[in-house]
């Protein structure tokens, strides 16, 4: 790391420590997707907003950003975005349609299609530089701000698909069939994570998360030959900014040593597989993050402490054994049938154990 | 294994060689879902019949369960069926719609609603084990007649759920919440499951596949806690019957320890873990089956002889350390656009290895 960013006290936030092998003051937690749909307050702010309209907002971003912290009293705020936001700001036409997700409007199949992308500007991300800012004034200085991007794969398969998928038939064609293609578009979105994840550490977040959050439907050998080399440029070209890096994708426990080894200081890790097992999977010089299964939360309180009590044993265990640290945190998103007590309550549980 | 069937020879056929130790006399294979979409002469003879009449139709079960084995000589040919046909048979009313699959009117989710399911009597999939009979007559000696069911966590989660689900919030919310309800509702299930197997058993079926297709997205220990106990029971009230058990879920690489240990002959692997891999996980006293990805048929010949050298080597490491045998398949079912022709030279080059 030859940056160190002095804007806030990084020691003096919990998941920061967690995230560095340092004693963090109490044991840190947050949520992916805390910010959206389980809260009211969310909900009354985007009742007559689109997403996207509203990823493109500065002041609604840093409003649904700080509204989990304040609610829950989280470690960290995770950007209100989507993955898709760095695409629609380099000009892909796209849409993000309730209950289905991002919608392509021409999916990225030929040469031609993928020629045809543009670069990524970073004032076309001005309204997320723009919120990271006012969060750094209005947020806590123990709460970490995360910035995040989408990992190159899972960009290539919503390109691809032109949407989500179960399959990633499409993508898997090409990537099999015409891995000169599959790498050129792969190049690309690289680059386009490598300029949003930039942008967003130059405007002053505390971390980031890289989400490969389809990546665990390929083997291990695949994701060495046709994802690895671009994850590893893209955790390259951000470990000199001195910002801890998560890397997180669901279902990826037969990938989470390859998903360390393209570099990172923190793994993400679901519900599949517990949490002490996977930090002797990836070694011990990161920190790891997890695990709840997000429906523990819509089963009831003695569920939610029974499985919190034992991931927090899980994760002892792997400090104990070497492990630099643990940042507790759900095995994928928030589910939006969540009740935000059940949230708060949690997090209480969480910091009192 | 206290009967024996003698119908037909079971050491004639290669797919029941390698799945009891035997030593087949050619490499075995069959596609999960090989009979379906993917044939012209499918799409033709469903034109204007839905899925759940075809399913109860002796004459179509049995027509469009031979096509494959017609058109690609495949070792093995599997029922034509879906895995809510017996709890369509039961009583319980759904519909299995194009672009969605089984749709359930009112999905269950209260004591009352699992009170009111109904068992299943055997002569309720009385057109599945009239198809039988007739494949019996029709079949090569050598092909075996796979019977098959899904394994109580899957039937339950399409019941709870309504549906196919990416998320199994409410299957979850019971199996976690209320456990007394979920375990009354999974023997209610496993008797279902035990019930039609024996049906195709009785009726002369040479091996049966239990599909716990969605066990994936559970850790190990839920699967121990709340899956594997009425597995265990379907797979040992079948034991007896002499055919040989094949035990399969998509992305289940954590608990295939767990799904070999409740008992089967044969377990079945998906592409996101390497077969040998696989064999050391599970021990040496049961067969393996899988594993090309399915998207692989649509990629070309070339990465189709890639990935199938590839595997077959892995097998063939897997049997020399001591695992009964190799049945070659995909690691999930066929997807409808694959082409027919690719399947077929699959086939040829899988025999030819």
């Amino acid at each position: 790391m030859t940056t160190v960013r002095a804007r806030r006290t990084p020691t003096e936030m919990p998941l920061i420590a967690a995230a560095t092998g340092a004693v963090p003051s109490r044991r840190p937690v947050w949520f992916m997707r805390q910010a959206g749909r389980s809260l009211p307050e969310y909900r009354a702010i985007r009742a007559d907003r689109g997403m996207l309209e509203s990823c493109f907002d500065a002041d609604l971003v840093a409003e649904i950003t700080m509204q989990p912290v304040r609610r829950h009293d989280t470690d960290a705020a995770i950007l209100f975005s989507d993955i898709v936001v760095p695409l629609k700001a380099a000009g892909v036409d796209l849409d993000i349609v309730p209950g289905t997700g991002p919608v392509i409007a021409s999916p990225v199949r030929t040469a031609a299609d993928v020629a045809a992308l543009d670069r990524l500007e970073p004032d076309q991300v001005g309204a997320v530089n723009a919120a990271i800012g006012r969060l750094l004034t209005e947020l806590p200085s123990t709460v970490a701000l995360i910035g995040f991007a989408g990992a190159p794969f899972t960009l290539a398969s919503y390109l691809i698909e032109g949407g989500p998928s179960r399959t990633y038939e499409n993508t898997k064609r090409m990537m099999l069939g015409d891995p000169e293609l599959w790498h050129t578009l792969m190049g690309h979105l690289t680059d386009v994570t490598i300029a949003f994840l930039r942008a967003q550490i130059d405007a002053g977040v505390d971390a980031v998360q890289l989400f490969d959050s389809w990546a665990g439907t390929l083997s291990e050998a695949s994701y060495e030959a046709f994802v690895a080399p671009h994850a590893t440029r893209v955790m390259a070209e951000i470990e000199g900014y001195g910002v801890p890096r998560i890397h997180f994708g669901v279902g990826t426990g037969e990938l989470l040593a390859a998903m360390t080894r393209v570099g990172t200081d923190v793994i993400g890790v679901d519900w599949r597989i517990p949490l002490d097992v996977a930090a002797e999977r990836v070694g011990r010089d990161v920190a790891i993050q997890g695990n709840l299964d997000p429906t523990a939360l819509l089963a009831g309180r003695d569920v939610v402490r029974r499985e919190l009590t034992r991931i927090i044993d899980e994760g002892e265990r792997a400090v104990a054994a070497g492990t630099p640290g643990h940042i507790v945190n759900l095995g994928h998103g928030v589910l939006p049938n969540t009740e935000a007590d059940a949230i708060t309550h949690a997090v209480e549980l969480i910091h009192s154990l």
